[in-house]
C-alpha cells in the first residue's frame, strides 16, 4: 500500500510503497478514509537531528498522521466490540487503558504512557496517512455514523483539542460572560465555534490580519479584532467591561500570553492552546484574584465522541482543503508556508 | 480445577471439578486469591424457574463470585498492559468498551451491553468462586498492590457500591450537613465509613437491632437510631434539624423510603442504593424544593481505583469472614438466614 | 395612587386608589413602570375561604403583583447601594438575607421566610400592580439597564423559574442530550429559548394543541409533538434514541409526570415546574439507574442577574400582551380563560 | 469606649478613649467579644508613608480589627434580620451587596467596592478592636451560637481564607490525592486541619523550623519535611509519587512559588494564598498538562458559614493567644516578632 512517511530527519516527507499492516491480536486494522495534517506534525519535522533524537527518538519511517477515520477492514483475534464494515473515527491520544486517568477515559493524561513508550498514531508509530492503519485496541474507535469523512475527521485533533480546552472553563462561561479567542486557525477556527454552541458567552476573536479575522466573524465570533497593542482598549469598549472571562490562546507566544494575562479578570480563565512556554507574573499582588492559567493538552475519549455529536447536530464546522496521497507533500508545504485556507485532508 | 457452580434453578450452589479455563487474544486468566459472597447472589438463585429464565436466563452451570481478586497467571495474545504476577482487583460491572458510557470508564451504566448480552462474571457467565478466571480485558483489572486479598475483596462491590452513590451526593455534603445510611449491613457499614473519610457531615445510621446500631458506631456513626415511627423525631433531636441532607437507603423498600421521604429536606438527595421499588409522592405540593431521588447502580473504573486508594489510607474497612470453596455453599446458607458478622469471603 | 388588589377571598381583583406609600429606613419606593400577570397569582385568588385562610392567609386587601420592575424613585435613611433614577429589576422571593442559603442568595430556599413571615411582594404583601412600590431591601434590586421594561419584567418569574430549573441540569445536558419540555406557556416557551442558548441539546416540544406547538418551533424547539400516546414513540423516532437526557415539565399532573417517568434514560433528570403532585414508581426495579425527579422553586439572586443577561444577549424574549391597570382585571379573566398569546403585563 | 487605634503612619497602634458610635439606619451595633490580631494589619502599618496614602489611603485614626466577633447590642431603624442578644460572628469583606459577586454571597469579590470605597472593618474604617463597632448591614452577621468568642473569632480570616483557598481545589482532592501546605503558621495550620476535615488527601506540610513540623504534625499533617532543596525528593519518597495533586502556598514568596511549581503534577491546582508575586513559567513547554495557578482572596459569606460548622463540629481548631486591649500593642510586637504560638485575640 502507499503511505506518507517521515523517512530522515530534516527532509522531507515521502510517499512510499509499503506492507499492507496485518492486524495482531485485540488490534484492528482500517481502511483509511481521510487523514489531516497537523502543525505539530511540522513541528516535529522541523526539529533538528540532536532535538529529534534525544527529544522523541520516534523510530524512522514512520507513517505520518494522528488524524485518522476509516471503515473497520479487519479484526485481529478476539475483537468483539467493533465490527467490520463500521465507519469510525480515531482517538489519537492512546495510553494504558488501566492507569486511573485512563480508567476514566482520559488517556491524554495516561500516567504510564511515558515509562511503557506508548504513542499516538503518527507521533511515534505508523499513523493514518496511508491507505491501511492499525489500531492497537478498540477502544480507540469511536462511531463516526454518517457524517462526512473529510469534512469531520480534523476534528479528532482539531476539534478535540480546543473542546477539552473550553470544556474546563464551562462553569465560568454563563450569561454575561465574555471568552476571547486568541489565533483563529485551525484549531481557533474550531473554538470560536464550540464557544458558540456551547455557552452565552460574547466571543471576542483576535488575530494578525484580516482575512483571520473575517472567517472568525464568518464562524460565529461577535467581535475580532486585530492583535495589538489597542487589543485591550477595543475590548473593553465592544463588552463595557474592563475585563474578560475566559482567554484561550492558540498561540502560547511571550506576547499573547502577555495580552491574555491583561485581559484576565477576577475568577477568569487564562488557557494556553498553543505550543509554548512563557513567563508570566503570578501571585495576590500580580494578578485578578482567583485568575487562573493552565495549559491542556489533546482530549478525552468522551470528549471525542461529545465533539462528534456536535457535529452531527451541525453546530462545528472545520474548513478544508483536499489532497490525495501523492498530494500529501505538497500539502505539509502549504502548511508550513501558511497558504491554507482551514485544514489540510489528505484522502488516500 | 474447584469452582462453586450454581447449577440448578432452585438448587443450592455445588463445588465442582471443571477444566481450567485458558485465556484467548486479549483475555487474562487469573488465579483468584479472594472472591466475595453477595446478596444478589442470594437474590438471583432464590428465583422461581420461569423469572429466572425469562428475566435474567444466565446459561447453566455458572461459577459464582462477581467480587474477585488475584493474581495475573497467564496473558491471551496481545495483552501488554498488565504483567504475570501482579495483584490485581476486577472491576465487575463489565461493558462493551466503546459507548459513551463506557469512554469515561462507566461501564456499570453501558449503553449496549444488554444488546450484546455482555454481563458481570458471576452473574451470566463464570466468576471468581473458583481457583482460577478468565477476565474478558485487562481494562476490567485494577492494581491491587500489597492490600490483604481476603480483606479487601468486597471492595470491588460492597464498596464500590456505596462509593457511587455517595459520589453523587458529594456537593451536598459539606459543613453543617448531615447524612443518613438506613441499613448498616454489608454495604451500609461501607457507606458510614466513606461518608466519614470524605466529607464532614454528621453520620446516622438507622437498622432494626441494637447489634446493627452498635456495629454502625463501631465503624463511625456520630449516631444509631432503632428504624421505627419515633426516627424523624431523635433524629430532629440529636441533629437540631426537622430534615436531612441525604438518605442513603440500603434497602429500598415502602417503609424505608416512606422514612426517607419523611427525613427530606430541601435540594435533599435521597439515593436508594437496596434492590427494590416503590411509590412516592413527587412534585412541588408534595416534597421539599429540589429534592431528589434517585437509584444508582455499582459503580464505574475510575470509582473502583478511588476506593481501592481509601483503603489504602485506611479510611475504610470491610467486616469479613472467611470460608474455603469447600465451605462455600455453607457461606450462602449463612448468608440467606443472616447470621454472618460482616461479609463472607471465599478463599479459594 | 392606582392599586389592584385582591379584595376578599373569592371576588375578583379590583383598581382601588390607595395611598402612596413611603420607604421606611432601609427600604427603597420604586415607580413602577411594568408588572406581570402570573398563574399563581390566579391560583391563590383560585382558593376557597377556607383553604386560602387556613392555607396561606395573606392579608387582604392586598396588591397583586410578583413581577416587577421600575426605576428608583426614593430611598429610604440608610440606603446607598442603589440610586434614585436608576432602573432595576425585583427580585421576587425574599428572604431573611442572613440564613444559609440567602448567604449565598438563594433567597427562594431561605431557612427562616416561613418563621419570620417574610413573602414575596404580590403574595402576602403589597406587590407590583400599582404606580408605586416598596422593597424592603435594594438588594432585591437587579439592574436593569436600557432593557425594555415590559418586554422583560417577566424574566423575573417566568425566565427565573425555568432558568433555574435548567441550570441544576447543565451538567448533563451536553453535545447529543435530548432535552423535552411538556407546556410550551408563559414559562415552557421561556425555557425552549433556555435551552437552546445554554446547551447544545435537542430540544423537543411536547404540548395539547398545534398552536402551542407552533410558537415552540418559533422560538426554537427543533421538535414539537402532541401530548399523547404516542410521544415518546415520536420523540425515539426523531432522535433515534430510546430515552431522553431531561425532561422539563411545567404542567406536572399525573398524566405528564408518568409521560416524562416513560421518556427519562440513565442518568436523567425529571423536573417538575409546574404546581403539582403526583405518584411516581422509585427504586432500582422501577426506573433506570441515576435518573432523578425533582421540583424546584423560583430561582436565586444570581440567576436573575443571568437571566438579565441572556436577554442583554438578546437569547431570550417573551411573547406579552400589554394591559393598563385600569385593563388589569380583563387580563386575568384572560388569564384565566386561557385566551392570552404570551404574559399578560401591566403598565402602570 | 475604649479603642486600639492606628494614629499616625508608622508609629505602633495605641489605646484610645473614642465615643461609643451609634448605629444609623440599617445598621448593627456589636459589644465585641473577641477580636484577631492578623499579619495583614502589621503589613499595612508597616508601609511607610508615600505608598500608605498613595496604595491604600485609609483615613485616620483608624480602630484596628478585621476579625470580630459579639453581641448585637442595639439595631439601627429597619433591622429585623437579627436581634440584641445574638452572638454573631462579623463577616469581613464587605461588598456593595447588589451586583452579580455580591447576590451570591461572594462579597470578597464584589465588582464595585473600590469604586464605592467600600472597605473591611479594620481595613478602611473603624474596626473590632474596640468595645462596640458598628456594622453597615445586617447581612455581616453569621450566627455564632454557643461556640466560644475566643477560640473561633480568627476563623473569620485565618479559617475563612484557607477555607476558600481549599474549596476551589476540593474536586481534585478524592482519594489517592496529595496535598502540600507550604507554611504552617496562623492560616496554614488551619489548612491542615481544614484538609483532614474535607478531604481524603494525604495531607503534607513544609516549614522552616521543627517547632513548626511538631505543629503541623498536631494538627493533623500526615508528613510535616523542611522547607529546603530536599522537600521534592523526601516527599517523593513519602508518597510514592513524583509529583502532588495541590500545593497551598501560604507564603507566595519566589522560594516557595518554585516549590511549588517543582512539585505540581498534571491537573494539580498550586494556590497562593499568601501576600506575595512572582514569576513563574507557564505553557505546555513548561509545565505539567492542566496544571493551574491561582491566588484566592478571603471567602464568601456562605463559605464562613461553612468554616463555623466544622467549628462546631469539633473538626478545626485555632490556637490562640489572649489579650486584653491595654495589652493589644504588645500582642502586635509579638506577631510581629514571631514569637506568638498562634493567633493574638483581643478581648475588650
Amino acid at each position: 500500500m502507499k503511505a506518507l512517511q517521515y523517512v530522515k530527519v530534516g527532509a522531507p516527507p515521502e510517499v512510499r510503497e509499503v506492507p499492507t499492516p496485518e492486524p495482531g491480536p485485540g488490534q484492528v486494522r482500517l481502511k483509511v478514509t481521510a487523514a489531516g495534517a497537523c502543525h505539530s506534525d511540522s513541528f516535529v519535522m522541523g526539529l533538528d537531528k540532536e532535538t529529534y533524537v534525544g527529544g522523541f527518538g520516534y523510530p524512522l519511517p514512520m507513517t505520518l498522521g494522528h488524524e485518522g477515520v476509516g471503515i473497520v477492514d479487519k479484526l485481529g483475534a478476539g475483537v468483539t466490540s467493533v465490527a467490520v464494515g463500521d465507519a469510525v473515527a480515531v482517538y489519537g491520544p492512546w495510553g494504558c487503558g488501566n492507569c486511573y486517568q485512563c480508567a476514566q477515559g482520559k488517556e491524554n493524561y495516561c500516567e504510564r504512557a511515558a515509562d511503557l513508550r506508548i504513542t499516538p498514531p503518527g507521533l511515534g508509530h505508523d499513523g493514518s496517512m496511508a491507505e491501511y492503519m492499525i489500531i492497537d485496541d478498540p477502544r480507540f474507535l469511536v462511531p463516526l455514523g454518517d457524517l462526512d469523512p473529510v469534512e469531520n475527521v480534523a476534528l479528532t485533533d482539531a476539534g478535540l483539542t480546543p473542546y477539552h480546552a473550553i470544556k474546563g472553563s464551562l462553569g465560568k462561561l454563563g450569561p454575561g460572560s465574555v471568552a476571547v479567542v486568541i489565533g483563529t486557525g485551525g484549531l481557533g477556527h474550531v473554538a470560536i465555534q464550540l464557544l458558540r454552541a456551547l455557552t452565552p458567552a460574547v466571543v471576542i476573536a483576535v488575530d494578525v490580519n484580516d482575512d483571520k479575522l473575517a472567517l472568525a466573524k464568518d464562524v460565529g465570533a461577535h467581535h475580532a479584532f486585530l492583535s495589538n497593542s489597542d487589543a485591550p482598549a477595543v475590548i473593553e469598549q465592544a463588552t463595557g467591561r474592563k475585563t474578560v472571562t475566559a482567554v484561550f490562546d492558540f498561540v502560547a507566544a511571550q506576547a499573547t500570553i502577555d495580552l491574555g494575562a491583561a485581559l484576565a479578570g477576577v475568577e477568569s480563565d487564562q488557557v494556553l492552546v498553543g505550543v509554548g512556554a512563557a513567563k508570566a507574573d503570578v501571585g495576590m499582588l500580580a494578578r485578578p484574584y482567583d485568575a487562573t492559567v493552565r495549559a491542556p493538552y489533546w482530549g478525552s475519549r468522551g470528549e471525542l465522541i461529545e465533539v462528534l455529536n456536535l457535529a452531527r447536530a451541525g453546530l462545528v464546522h472545520v474548513e478544508t482543503e483536499r489532497f490525495t496521497l501523492d498530494e500529501a507533500p505538497e500539502a505539509y508545504r502549504r502548511l508550513h508556508d501558511g497558504t491554507l485556507r482551514g485544514r489540510a485532508i489528505i484522502v488516500p
